[in-house]
């Protein structure tokens, strides 16, 4: 197994080839001022530090397949940029303020603005999946064209649940709400469909392909967990989003389900008081009152295992459907970035 | 020539013909409450009665150059979808009321969910024109999808450069400074694609393509004149947008511009301040005063007859350049329409 220092310097060059390759495409001059000025701004979220872990998981699973990782080069930068035309509209939707260390994109230049910004790169991903056709020939390109669609679809679903809990003011949640939004909103790109694009440019069959929606949904909601952990007990140098952001922003979280459920009624209706009021009426302290309340009651603590269980789920489901393939390093590397998932502080 | 009820029967059949097309497309029923609610959202605006005429024109030079209007199907919806997205982000980042009669998508439902819906709308394009690579073969598929993704980063482009002009407080913009925008956000979508598009699919080469960028600049700038002095002088029953909402809005039109360059600097200092203020803290009697003042100065009659001018150069240049194109109802229903863009009063 890697040492996390090994997979973090792995991720870190897999990053660094598929923003290279980001960079020779996006646009960066222009000589209509205003036009030069966007470039500059579609720039700006792909040129903040992120992971990586989407093209990395694309790029190992092809390899483990034994396909020739170059050949997952257009697709993972895809991956790159979907990510960061979502987030930018996410963070308008979410009415966030800090997005990898920095301010967001709208919090700098305005929500109208911010909004074009990123339909700017939801095109710029299309027309990055459009190059697959010189790349891996028609019909390869399509099927993976289509991977997109239905991925889209998906995330657009599920941020639209999301944001309804929101406009209803709704609390009444279950694990099995928050389950079926988040692996529409955050399983699907974060896994599902890296695996599943890996796997089909290595030309698996696609009974293959379709054994990583499981895998997918319970390592993706597992990511998305953690990452509500981190954003309640993380550290903002590495988190890069205000801790206790989502309390901010009143969050439905696995947490605060846990929470709510566990807790005396009239606490409940507190924390619901508090979560539902606007962001900016929100007391630093009545955020520390919900935070305080979630310790009490051991929801971080469930939570946290909770990812660990679907993660290791995750694991065993997939030595289990893929132990016909070869030994390999990317085979090795991906098991050990299912630990990452619920082992990172950022 | 055909009359104008006639002109107006034709471009509605089209219209319930890709009407029909994207409804069967599109998604309408869920089980899931939130995801079917989503559903209904993102047929909102594709269900209000726009003319089509952008789908129109698709078909009709694919058929006046000799191909298959049903072969174009998906494009021409596409075109519809493509114009339904921008709008309902248009109408956020320009802070809009009305769209076809009935209150913006964002005052019905907030702005987070209506990004997102239009986030929807986007990806069901790129989904639409995936279908084409069954109808069509992948290789023409491709080159459509790759005309797209131009498209897209021309109107994105545009949209930033009148965004631009909002956020910086510009005033001191000439003709040709609205040229190049208007080129770019709305002939490009408006004409210049659908006529490119129309004519690949009926396998025109290359070069004929080529000659529709100029042509669709000038009828495409016509246009978008002509709807701005609708957005002035026109009736809202039939506009389907607030009468004057353009001055409410700060917008840069040919006709604000020609009105600051005839006017008195007293009267253009004025004017800025008006149109300078925010949207809800300005008064109808303010609203007039401006309208007053273009009408003094022929600001309206001027770009009435600007609008005039490029559609007639349109047309000259379409004959002169496709002078060997068979007679054809589809050629002469083009023509017409050329007529109807500047006479029409919605």
């Amino acid at each position: 197994m890697m040492s996390k220092v090994q997979l973090l310097d792995f991720l870190k060059e897999i990053k660094e080839q598929i923003d290279a390759h980001i960079f020779n495409f996006l646009p960066s001059e222009h000589e209509h001022p205003e036009v030069h000025q966007f470039y500059q701004m579609m720039l700006d979220y792909p040129l903040r530090a992120g992971k990586g872990l989407r093209p990395a998981i694309c790029l190992l699973i092809c390899e483990a397949f034994g396909g020739n990782p170059r050949k997952a080069i257009n697709t993972a930068a895809a991956l790159e940029l979907l990510q960061n035309w979502a987030l930018i509209h996410d963070d308008i939707e979410d009415g966030s303020d800090l997005r990898r260390g920095e301010p967001c994109l709208h919090r700098k230049y305005g929500i109208p603005i911010a909004i074009n910004v990123g339909d700017g790169l939801h095109c710029k991903m299309w027309e990055m999946l459009n190059r697959n056709a010189d790349l891996l020939g028609y019909e390869l390109a399509f099927e993976i064209a289509s991977e997109f669609a239905q991925l889209s679809n998906s995330i657009v679903e599920g941020q639209h649940i999301e944001l309804s809990w929101v406009e209803n003011n709704r609390w009444d949640l279950t694990e099995s709400d928050y389950s079926t939004m988040c692996i529409k909103k955050t399983a699907s790109y974060t896994c599902i469909t890296p695996c599943r694009l890996g796997a089909l440019i290595a030309q698996a069959p696609q009974n293959e392909l379709d054994l990583f929606v499981d895998i997918g949904k319970n390592l993706g909601v597992a990511f998305q967990i953690q990452d509500d952990v981190l954003n309640l007990v993380g550290e903002e140098r590495l988190y890069g989003k205000e801790i206790g952001g989502d309390i901010s922003e009143g969050k439905r979280t696995l947490i605060l389900i846990h929470l709510l459920n566990a807790c005396s009624e009239g606490e409940a209706n507190r924390v619901i008081e508090i979560m539902g009021q606007r962001r900016e009426d929100k007391h630093p302290d009545e955020i520390q009152e919900v935070l305080a309340l979630m310790k009490h009651y051991e929801s971080i603590q469930y939570a946290q295992q909770h990812a660990k269980a679907l993660a290791q789920k995750a694991y065993a489901r997939f030595n289990e459907a893929f132990s016909h393939l070869p030994a390999s390093q990317a085979k090795d590397i991906f098991l050990d970035l299912i630990h990452f998932v619920i082992e990172r502080e950022y």
